[in-house]
């Protein structure tokens, strides 16, 4: 794994800009489409039975993210999860507050088992909920660091044959037999809602254009923790940096990734 | 078609602060709510089937978008729309994503039959899918030229007897027999979500101001376009853009308009 | 009542980041959610029927916006507000557009009397709207003044035995029986979206940590003021002033509050 894979995805997402079709919460949906167009994605919402099945053969990623859960957008997930994997469309997950409502932990759950998202990704707390019937998170925010999370990140991924991405103050990636560590990003990120959501989202991106999901998945980590960084270099407070950190995705480039990735096998 | 007029209905909106009742898309809310206090006029969203007739009749404008529909939704905006055409209340059409799936293509189409729209503004490929079978949108992002798009807008608006305006790299309004093309804007725009949505926002509190609706569409995409190259001046990626944007919304005036707007009919 | 007391509560919120439940508009989940973080508060958003008792329960402070409601959304607000109740978390209502549509005013009402929140916040129309058979509210936009509303707050206060904060020019906080007059703030606060919203919030997050609920709600009404003066020294739009606002909350503290904050008994 090194940065030269990481550049040439996103030269491509830039060239194709891939349809990313978000089945997500309310309170992300804006930053997560704008976080998408400033990488180089065309990004979509849409949530209703009646077209998402529709939507996700047409794009070239789907992304459930469970953070304002209710029924019919359950089962619009596993509508457009079932397709998207029928059509050869990656599949991602973003499982958010798994682990403080058991709503959260059992629809996350039963995606996995049903749907077979390609790439996991949560927080520390979120991923131990996953397969741990103890772990806990405090509303959507990780109450356990991403180490200790490895261990049952790894087993995750090899018992459902998928990538799972961890992020915190280190991110994790692993297809359950290697892991890969990522050391960027900035701990202001977490006073912005939504980073993990868009962690997901610019995953999809990346999947659309590599279907080796494990490059992806790192790569994703990678540009969020670098633009967080390029950020934060002018940032002292959550408002600007949330400005810079869209302008970074746009701005980021071989250079920067090369210059500034910290990866570990 | 001169600029004095624009400048007349611009005063006019941030002299009266029009209620505009915005059933709108889940990504844009906050953004069309922040483009329309900075434009100077009042947003309201409001979905409720149960109060939509209620706060349509208090209306001086009314937003149809279908950009994040559902069942309920849909029965909601056909129950404002109504009641708004019955009290003389101007409504707008953003068809987000026609052409994209059946639902949205089949609401829009059965939007401008039943509820009759005074203005629809859309993107190419939405105006395309309005009236040709085989026209295709990506996701919510255009895939034709809006030179593209005149003659079915046309077409569309002499069938409809409403104004259809085509966002693009030259913007186009038209009645149905003249067409008046703005050349304004910034491509950079493209790269912010709900700029589309937010052009029908505003033609919405346009049109609360002058019954001319080819007036209100025209005088919007120049408020949109002058504005879009205000805020382009200082600004070099999305992030910020988006936040200089809405200052040159609130910051435009008769100056800015006379100088920078670029009209052709 | 003095700014110590504010500063020590700001501190408190800072050192346990309390998760705030928000069952709440559209329009200002992503705003609300930043606006909470950059205050110190753990913010979460769930309004599924299935999920939201159990999510209160874990909940430090319980915030009902009727700002975009449907009939699913009014279920799940009395749920979560009776769990919340029956397990000593404080609750919190905004009666967005209370006045505007009979479906807001009378779910703000029902509220009241079903769920007994310990704080009402709203503009001085909603407020009114609560107790005057006539009031009206012009979409979610006040057209009354604060002054305007005192006496009835005082008596809503009263008859509820809860705090009652009108915001406005001068905010006011009413036991019932003293009121205290906060008079910070600038006029580009209404130039925003979910400016109120976001005070009903900071309110929920002060209350989680400040039994004297009173305090809690001018001490979040200090903070608001006092972030707004500050964003607004460097501020010539309400696009750059969202983010320096967002800021503001971040960089506030003991200094701000005891050099800036003007209040009155």
């Amino acid at each position: 794994m090194n940065t030269e894979k990481v550049n040439k995805d996103l030269e491509k997402v830039r060239e194709n800009a891939p349809l990313v079709h978000n089945i997500t919460n309310y309170v992300v949906m804006n930053s997560t489409a704008n976080a998408l167009l400033s990488l180089g994605a065309s990004p979509v919402m849409a949530h209703a039975v009646e077209e998402v099945e529709e939507m996700a053969s047409i794009a070239s990623a789907l992304v459930l993210n469970i953070g304002t859960l209710s029924e019919k957008w359950i089962e619009a997930m596993f509508k457009a999860g079932k397709k998207a994997k029928e059509k050869g469309v990656p599949v991602l997950l973003d499982p958010v507050g798994a682990g403080a409502t058991t709503l959260r932990t059992e629809t996350a759950k039963k995606i996995i088992e049903d749907v077979r998202p390609d790439i996991i990704r949560g927080n520390a707390s979120e991923i131990l909920a996953l397969l741990k019937a103890d772990a806990k998170t405090k509303g959507v925010d990780s109450s356990a660091s991403s180490d200790d999370a490895v261990e049952i990140a790894k087993e995750l991924a090899a018992a459902k044959s998928c990538i799972v991405s961890i992020s915190g103050k280190t991110d994790y990636v692993t297809n359950g037999k290697s892991v890969v560590a990522i050391e960027n990003g900035d701990p202001i990120m977490s006073k912005i809602t939504g980073t993990g959501c868009t962690a997901t989202a610019l995953a999809a991106a990346f999947a659309s254009v590599n279907k080796n999901y494990m490059e992806a998945a790192v790569g994703a980590m990678i540009v969020m923790g670098v633009a967080g960084e390029i950020a934060r270099q002018n940032a002292e407070a959550p408002g600007i940096f949330q400005v810079k950190f869209l302008d970074a995705l746009y701005q980021i480039d071989e250079e920067y990734i090369s210059i500034k990735a910290r990866i570990k096998v």
